[in-house]
């Protein structure tokens, strides 16, 4: 084997494994949580009316024009915002700006597998909160974060779709000694969401993501809030120019337009309500999600029915991991995508009887 | 002072400072070497016919269409590249892959000012070789290299601008133990390149960006070669989506349409070797450039050029750093930028005198 070269930390993991982007055959993705409905017709104008030209030039580094437009969305200031080339890059940001290598991050388990890879990355520790019977925080998550500087908490939490009470996490914001960082990547299509407690606390970060709710996943574009002294800290560790010019210009005028985003928000909840209520008669558990997709427990075992499902021209994501590997995590589509995939599922249902 | 949380090694610096970006006044902007061509016509085509309604979708991880562009472009494999969201991010990655905390990294003294803010958000040490009178390296460069496991060196380098002779870089990357990364972002514009010593050793990667010669600084798209064991270490580190759907599809077509490029850096080239001519004749220290910039000592304290050039309405690069302080930087632009460029300076040098 050739020498890598690389640090401990890095020769010693395999790093993280992206839901599969197919190419040749044509699925209908229901595996990585995007969209279904193309960005608004807003959005699309103002990419085509990017003047090309300007390419030759830097982006303005902060991302000033998409910080101001966030700004206006959530009623913060500019300086109270930090943009990212997607929120993984946030995230990457967050590690590097809190944990020391050696250190250690708190994460639920079950949650977003990025996380323990992000510590792996930075040579740090992983400090597990275990999630009950509910996938539900416990009472002594704190104790469990242990001496971690930085708590990334999914909320709602992927892959299992459910949220936790507000009330657990202002409990857990005043009690943590760390960053509480509460990436909301799926916050629009969830019941309530936590951006006041930024300015509750000196401790909390709120991350958002324009790749699921604005259907652009494609653009890469994240952001985060938080009080002003934390965004200068994460400002240090970001690349100078992370957002480029074309997807400042684009996710400025997407979240002009978020009346757009909410009504594709609302027919993706209801195609969602729709679902769940279905594959529930199937004898599936389905958990109640406050997202755009499903964490099911299939009544026949799960990597069968994702294989199955692949069969019948349907990506869906299936983790081998403990905890939830009896479970599929289907992302909603067009009520049309998911009339189809509850055919090919009640017929692997049936065939498996 | 609200509490920062951050680790020590980030709340001690103070980060990088980007070249300005001007917003209000029109300035001619020769200050972070940015193309003063536009794209070319085939990459602006490929742009337009970007299916915007695809931003729904994630981007293709490793953009491997950028991947095999490159590599029909050098006779690489597409497995011995890697990209980057600039080559900020690349060199980003490189420090997280091959450094640890407390680790070193080693650079050039002068070079990009990037390189030591990169080992200190690391949490890193940097090993300085001290390059001579005329900015070349000592013959002791590897001895300087220390304990560092990974070099960065420029060449051509910045903001020098002159390159370093190829058997010197031979002979440091057969004795230096640890990775030696040549960054290559000017070496469009420089007289040979180093990307067959990616063959050659094991512990060598060379870096470009299209920012430059490709006139597509405003799209962040870096590319890294190497061997397949060091793409594939680098590959763990990276973002999973590091490069957005659009920049692959613009900077595929950029790569494919190199004739272009080439023609762009004919007339930059051209531009630059009459400016050095005729500021060499103005009592200035012109330092020999291989890039598409020149490093240049005025007859009048450079601080003062830098300060009445802004006042003429062009911006320049100043760096209040040892070693370099009696030096601007000044991009080339078009001939004309240059032309009247020129008699500012002549103004300034005249009243000064």
């Amino acid at each position: 084997m050739t020498k890598t070269y690389s640090r401990p930390c890095i020769a010693a993991i395999q790093g993280y494994v992206p839901g599969e982007q197919p190419r040749g055959r044509t699925f209908v993705k229901l595996n990585t949580n995007e969209n279904p409905y193309p960005p608004s017709a807003k959005t699309i104008e103002a990419a085509k009316a990017f003047d090309l030209e300007r390419l030759r030039l830097y982006s303005e580094p902060s991302a000033i024009a998409v910080r101001q437009a966030a700004a206006r969305r959530t009623g913060l200031s500019p300086d109270e915002v930090i943009c990212g080339n997607g929120s993984d890059d946030l995230l990457t940001i967050a590690v590097r700006t809190f944990v020391d290598q050696n250190g250690a991050l708190a994460c639920t388990d079950p949650s977003y597998s990025l996380y323990p890879v992000l510590a792996d990355l930075q040579g740090a520790r992983v400090n597990r909160i275990e999630l009950d019977d509910q996938f539900q925080l416990p009472e002594d998550a704190v104790r469990q974060a242990g001496d971690a500087t930085l708590l990334l908490l999914a909320r709602p939490n992927a892959p299992t779709g459910n949220s936790f009470p507000k009330e657990t996490i202002v409990r857990l914001c005043e009690q943590f000694h760390g960053i509480v960082w509460i990436d909301e990547a799926y916050a629009d299509f969830a019941n309530d969401n936590c951006l006041d407690l930024v300015k509750r606390f000196d401790n909390v970060v709120v991350s958002r993501t324009l790749s699921k709710s604005y259907s652009l996943a494609g653009l890469r574009l994240g952001i985060a809030f938080a009080n002003t002294a934390l965004v200068f800290e994460m400002n240090k560790v970001k690349d100078s120019y992370n957002v480029d010019m074309f997807a400042q210009t684009v996710a400025a005028a997407a979240l002009d337009d978020s009346d757009s985003m909410r009504e594709n928000v609302r027919r993706i909840r209801q195609t969602r309500d729709w679902l769940a209520g279905e594959l529930a008669r199937l004898a599936s558990t389905v958990h109640p999600s406050e997202t755009n997709f499903l964490f099911v427990r299939p009544p026949v075992p799960a990597d069968h029915m994702f294989a199955a499902l692949r069969e019948h021209g349907f990506l869906v994501r299936y983790f081998n991991l403990p905890r939830v590997s009896d479970y599929i995590r289907i992302t909603i589509g067009t009520r049309e995508d998911m009339e189809a995939f509850l055919s090919a599922y009640k017929e692997i249902v049936r065939e498996h009887a």
